[in-house]
């Protein structure tokens, strides 16, 4: 090795000893006839230390290194006279007696800081600077972490980890697949997995009985703000399972995870059915580290002469804690919010329940005071509370309110990174129904199962069906989700008819999985989490890119190394392309 | 859980308990009054007992039922009267009082056993029947333990596991890239990665100092028998390091791999430059399993009138121990094997050592004994040894002298798949010459490093050059490689000038790595291991196929699903392809 120690694992207890150290050149400064050199690598910073009247040349020599340069010293680890409490090496520097510069740097083009001066095209430009950072080093580290013990508790828990292939087969259904031109089958294409789904049915039917893959997948749509057309799942299946059995098995597994990487401890995991979430929060997926649950005023707020709310199918509010101080303005940016095109509501109604318990809304033209008393006891609403209402058909005002409810928490600093709220929510439709199409799509994916107990409803109904179908949600973001899935023929051919595939388009495109039902299928169940996902908020952000180590920009381009780019002529003839 | 136990736990102690068991009828017999049914799953076998006097209504129920049925019984454990000491369950049977079929399944196309009646194309094309095959299932097994005792080895080693990107940008240099075609950058193309190689070098110039992945590369290649397409590499790199250092850090990576997986130890791993390599064994992956290391006969061959000796530019003998016995077939067997086109020898001589020390060769009329006594001297040949000799140019009867030695061993039953013997190729040359396109070539890869004493050669001699490279070979087999990196932008430059690159093609294709070793890139070097071959030399097959999930045949088909295949007008439409 070139080096007898990193930066970061010399103490007091090494004081005296020869040493050879390399690093980058992090800073450097000298006080007169003292030199300091911060010398850094993965693991730490280390204090180099020169003294001009020790060894004038190494000063000298030190003093015209620029930052960045990769270094390897040799020297003494002496104890400092003034010590750094907040630095794991702050006991010690070293009396560096020789310098071998390894490699220059330019001046990097940003400071190699949490706090950078480097914008976001710059930082992913010259992303292997960026990386030098500690801040995103260690959501790498947090991330090698999180897979680290995801594969820990499966091992423990019996799971074999198979890899299934990254060239398959396109299949229409659901988004857009990345496609491969295949050379050796001229005119034919490969797809890239958007998920291993019927690789991993498939190894149920072959027997594996607990599989998991920690793996890449891919997904040609079009790219809003913190999706990437590459994405890593982790990917799980169990054989002989029903529902409680999965969310027992993966809620262990969010917990080992919470426990080793932020040494937290869950209570189990709050459920709540899909028809719950909708009604209480407008949302599948609600964020429960604050409460201000939807309370509907339908019963109260009508007859007032208040045409708004009373030719509105729904009134729905909630009641924001300690909140009747918000001023004029910030009450009027949260109406703006509302408004705003992508949320689309009318206007916002407000009632204070102001110190004295006296009320004071928006519309005082139309409610008295017994009228708003009203309000107040449905709400729950104590002094100082401040009471947001909107109106109108009951999806969108649902949806509208989850937005607004989402907004004020944030405005309310509730929406902390450091709580963590898991939660599970059950019992989503099978179907919904796509209006510009005039057909029905699976809300999750076709080879969900349906609940036993709605089977007969296939024909007659198929929006009320209920699915055998989870999701875990933490903090208001879906983490992961999954279902038990069909293991009989006749019941996923009949899926596939209600989904408007013709007996010949289902066979071509998953007869593999069809014709595999017929060798003795067992009952069978996943999940699959983002893993992506699930790290930005182990890590308390809301940005994915900060945990992917190559990230691609909102076009799905790479910057750094200038990808996708032309291909030549030759290789599109070897393709039949042209 | 729909079951109590698995089919591989049920022992003697758990005699009188009520038990519900799921699995698949793996056969069943029955004699006259009593029935058996294997059950088995992933976990084992266990047999279940029917008594037509216990129960004539379930007795007659499981006689119905039919192999590779999915099965859920209830019963009582019991002693069995005739135990079987070969399986693990053999002391119990359960006694079944109820069975529910959970799915049935037609007549299997090919039996279930390790020994299977059916064929590579039919297997492949129900590959979710054969992964059932208990010896199919155990070589995924070993896969899943092997990449679990690699991370658990690089992990305790500091290295961190950071995924990098699978679509990247095609550069033209070495195998054909598989392409992508971009919706979002119309008429540009994203590669799938051959190897992470310029990514993990990236992360060295982040200062991750360690870094591994298990990870899926692509290849566009002509397929030969056993090798894919997409392939599995460990994946690895070091910073501050040199050869050594690498050779002693994966070597422990290979021995805890084998000490976890075959409860194997090994010494030091024996080491060879790879001149000595082809001079003494014609390939730059030897196997050691067995000596008849090349014997040059120039100086003992010659002179005699043999003509085809005379004007051979070399000589090339091996001693087959104890194998004068062959018969008149077996060495024409052997005559006829090099003469095989492939290999293309002209012919092969031989000379036996008799019983009573006497030598017979097949070129008699040229060489009396005195002349045969020098040939078995250079060989240390002894009673009952058998010389082959082949002659022509170096190169080429290096080359035909390896196929031969190897197939000698194979006849001798040498190439025993429990032994392992591991070996260090090292000091490759740098470049190879292309004749065809008069051209050098890098032997590892163009961002290897040239050994600092030979940088002077650059311009006066590249063929001299020798290269910081390794490759680990087990057994005749590479399973590993890697070279010390050049991090240097000069030196980087040099070499892809050498390589025949303009200054402008080296920059569009590699200037982000180019331009990364501006910024303080570290020393470093790293390795490859292809996973899919270490599992099968482990396992001790010849193919990778037995050691993959869902491989592609010969033509990169995946039989099972049926890709690559037809994707729609519309889909290539987006694309701008149509």
């Amino acid at each position: 090795m070139l080096r007898t120690h990193t930066c970061g694992e010399l103490r007091l207890a090494d004081a005296n000893k020869d040493v050879i150290l390399c690093g980058w050149l992090h800073r450097s400064r000298d006080i007169g006839t003292i030199g300091f050199i911060d010398l850094r690598d993965r693991y730490g910073i280390t204090q180099l230390s020169f003294d001009k009247n020790r060894d004038n040349e190494i000063f000298e020599k030190a003093r015209k290194l620029g930052r960045e340069f990769v270094l390897q010293i040799k020297g003494k680890v002496a104890e400092r006279s003034s010590k750094n409490d907040k630095m794991p090496t702050g006991d010690i520097e070293v009396h560096v007696k020789e310098i071998t510069v390894m490699n220059e740097s330019k001046t990097p083009p940003f400071t190699i800081e949490t706090e950078t001066d480097g914008g976001d095209e710059l930082r992913m430009k010259y992303r292997y600077i960026d990386l030098r950072r500690e801040i995103v080093r260690k959501n790498l580290e947090l991330r090698h972490n999180v897979t680290k013990f995801t594969r820990q508790y499966l091992d423990s828990q019996n799971f074999i980890e198979v890899e299934t292939p990254v060239l398959i087969k396109s299949t229409p259904e659901g988004a857009r697949d990345f496609v491969v031109p295949s050379r050796l089958n001229e005119g034919q294409w490969y797809a890239l997995p958007q998920s291993p789904q019927t690789f991993k049915q498939l190894l149920m039917v072959s027997g594996f009985d607990r599989y998991y893959q920690i793996v890449k997948c891919f997904r040609d749509e079009d790219l809003r703000a913190d999706r990437q057309p590459e994405f890593t799942q982790i990917d799980c299946e169990m054989s002989f399972v029903e529902q409680e059995d999965i969310l027992l098995m993966f809620e262990g597994l969010i917990k080992h995870i919470f426990k080793n990487v932020k040494n937290l401890d869950f209570d189990k995991f709050e459920r709540m059915s899909y028809e719950d979430a909708m009604k209480n929060y407008g949302s599948d997926k609600p964020d429960l580290r604050f409460d201000m649950k939807f309370v509907y005023l339908d019963n109260v707020a009508r007859g007032y002469g208040f045409s708004i709310f009373d030719n509105a199918e729904t009134i729905i509010a909630i009641n924001v804690k300690q909140a009747a101080n918000f001023t004029r303005k910030q009450i009027d940016e949260l109406t703006e919010y509302v408004k705003r095109q992508q949320i689309g509501a009318k206007g916002m109604i407000y009632c204070r329940v102001l110190e004295d318990g006296s009320l004071k809304s928006s519309v005082d033209k139309f409610y008295d005071s017994n009228a708003l008393q009203k309000w107040a006891k449905a709400c729950n609403a104590e002094k100082n509370d401040l009471i947001l209402v909107l109106s109108g058909d009951l999806h969108t005002t649902r949806k509208q309110m989850n937005e607004l409810r989402l907004e004020v928490a944030k405005m309310q600093g509730l929406r902390n990174a450091e709580i963590f709220y898991p939660l599970w929510v059950t019992d989503f439709p099978l179907f919904e129904f796509d209006e510009e199409n005039n057909r029905w799509h699976a809300m999750h994916h076709p080879f969900t199962s349906p609940k036993p107990e709605d089977f007969d409803l296939l024909k007659s109904n198929p929006a009320k069906i209920k699915a055998n179908a989870y999701d875990l949600v933490i903090n208001g973001v879906e983490i992961g989700g999954g279902s038990i899935r069909i293991h009989n023929r006749q019941l996923q051919q009949q899926i596939f008819a209600t989904l408007g595939f013709s007996a010949e388009q289902a066979q071509e495109q998953f007869g593999f999985l069809i014709n595999a039902f017929e060798y003795g299928a067992p009952p069978h169940g996943g999940i699959a989490f983002g893993l992506d996902r699930l790290c930005s908020i182990l890590g308390g952000s809301d940005s994915i890119r900060d945990f992917i180590a190559f990230p691609k920009n909102n076009t799905g381009r790479d910057v750094m190394i200038d990808a996708p780019s032309d291909i030549s002529p030759e290789q599109k003839k070897e393709l039949g392309l042209i």
